[in-house]
């Protein structure tokens, strides 16, 4: 990934971050009063590295599906086979993220990165399956480290691809039922939170497979131990989706655009890049505060302060692709609105 | 106002309402995933009276425009002649909201009602002024009951002619130089909380500015008394557009579609039209959470939770323009997702 002649340099992004800064205090407004959306129209000329910023359109949700072993601890009450239907459901368009990117203009494409099952042909996902599912992380590592690399490579491939195919914001999505588990463990290991408090009830769960959860996960971490680097630590308990997503991210960053996060998955995603790749997280804009603890310790750690906060957990992508109409919005006010001096001509 | 035919019975919303609940559950993802979506969409299908509940579109902002004696006080340190000069820039199409909602694709009428210059007749506002601007509510009766009766008539005629033309959704703006003070001394006067509680720093003001509007807001309330009705107050301490937009209110409600609200201005009008017909703020939508604290009490006060919280204090409509796609999709999501059912075949 060759970051020179399409990321602008972080001169350019200071200087162009400084205009819009400018620019806001000059606009038909009272100084600050658009509040975050102002904050956004800034990050976007400092992420471009002109004022005013580019219109981050057409943009793209891209979901990640891959299967988890660890679903064979009982940590969901879904079963592994839903994986698979809503990748069906994606392509016939019926999903939430389908619902909700056409409302906001956005593009869906679906990864096969690990799911369990085979695919119809087709059906129009994009065929990346580096294995078919993860091992169980509670009693064995995820996935190889050459695994987590193949799958870090396709998102980072698919990343790239968008992007030369006109893409001008990635929007993160993920399906893989049993990945709350396999996130809320990478968030516990990379924020060095303990997993009690990271860990939620993903699709929803009682108190005592909750309780279940949280013992699978510290047992994965213990095995992985305390010393584990990035690409260790997500194959030891990391998702086939998430290491893509990851690698989604450092795409999106080399690439010089945008990438709206989604919640709990993607920000266990972000934690593996920033962790990787320190510095792509400059380039994570956080669509919304998930329901899931693990969504906000990974926000917190990376400094991302949400759009939006509608106490969703579905994951998909459907919460980022919400947020997106406000961050183009943010970048329309200022490319389209009168300043003050010319109020009085 | 005749509200036979067009809205639907309480009966019919409460069965819809009720129907929308259940096919949520039923719809391709985890119980209540969606969170405030989920909500919003039942809350459509309440108010239509059908389930799934027709998308919110068209939608129209109305702006409306008007002055403030009160300006003479000293309570903001912009001119009196901002407000024409702002309505001048809605119709060149270059003010905040004109950008945010060609951005969500909705239409924005401004209408004159109490604007203190001439303005231009070729300019496209809608002339619908009552008197040119209120007295000093510092010293006098900011309006008598007969012009707040008058602004109020203007409001809901407008509301009821753009839902006439097709509107589906009516969103409230308002401009006025000098109408947070207004709008806080309503919240004070409809809350009973008290004028220092409720009092912001509107545009921008120092905290000698800050004390003084309070002590100005205090002495108004005082002169209006314990016992004021609702018509008496908006005429005592109110604002000609805050008037209209009670109107307004009254008017979306009487013709059965959802009306977004903004920020201050907007929660002042509400109480004063929850007030003047109760019940009518259950059509009421709240956009998002001025960081004005008077926005706040009316939110709690009407028991609203806003869909955005982005420390926006702008007006115009910009607030309840942008959580415009969000409502949207709440109804989207009920119309177009498949089932859990559906997934399995």
């Amino acid at each position: 990934m060759n970051q020179e002649g399409v990321t602008p340099t972080r001169t350019a992004g200071v200087e162009a971050a400084a205009a819009a800064r400018s620019l806001h205090d000059r606009l038909a407004k009272p100084r600050g009063a658009l509040g975050r959306l102002e904050e956004l129209g800034i990050r976007l000329a400092d992420l471009a590295g002109v004022c005013p910023p580019p219109v981050p359109e057409p943009a793209i949700v891209v979901v990640f599906a891959a299967d988890h072993g660890v679903v064979a601890e009982g940590v969901t009450p879904w079963p592994q086979e839903v994986t698979a239907q809503m990748v069906a459901a994606f392509c016939r368009g019926g999903a939430a993220i389908n619902v909700l990117a056409r409302h906001a203009g956005a593009e869906v494409l679906v990864v096969d990165v690990g799911v369990a099952g085979q695919l119809e042909r087709s059906s129009g996902v994009l065929d990346r399956k580096v294995r078919a599912g993860t091992a169980n992380l509670a009693v064995e590592a995820a996935m190889t480290e050459d695994d987590a690399r193949r799958a870090l490579d396709v998102g980072a491939d698919v990343a790239a691809g968008s992007v030369a195919e006109g893409a001008r914001c990635l929007i993160t999505g993920d399906m893989g039922i049993g990945n709350t588990t396999s996130a809320a463990a990478l968030v516990a290991g990379f924020t060095g939170r303990p997993p009690a408090v990271v860990t939620g009830r993903g699709t929803g769960i009682d108190n005592a497979t909750w309780a279940h959860k949280v013992a699978v996960i510290e047992r994965a971490l213990q095995r992985a131990g305390d010393e584990t680097g990035p690409l260790r630590l997500l194959a030891e308990v990391g998702g086939l989706e998430i290491a893509a997503l990851a690698g989604f991210v450092v795409g999106g960053a080399a690439a010089g655009v945008p990438v709206l996060l989604d919640g709990l998955i993607a920000g266990a995603a972000a934690l593996a890049a920033a962790a990787l790749a320190p510095g792509v997280e400059r380039w994570c804009v956080a669509g919304h505060r998930s329901t899931e603890p693990g969504a906000t310790a990974a926000l917190d750690h990376l400094a991302l302060d949400p759009i939006l906060d509608l106490g969703m957990r579905l994951g998909e992508g459907s919460g980022a692709v919400l947020a997106l109409p406000l961050l183009q919005a943010a970048a329309k006010v200022l490319r389209e609105m009168a300043t003050l001096d010319s109020l009085a001509g």
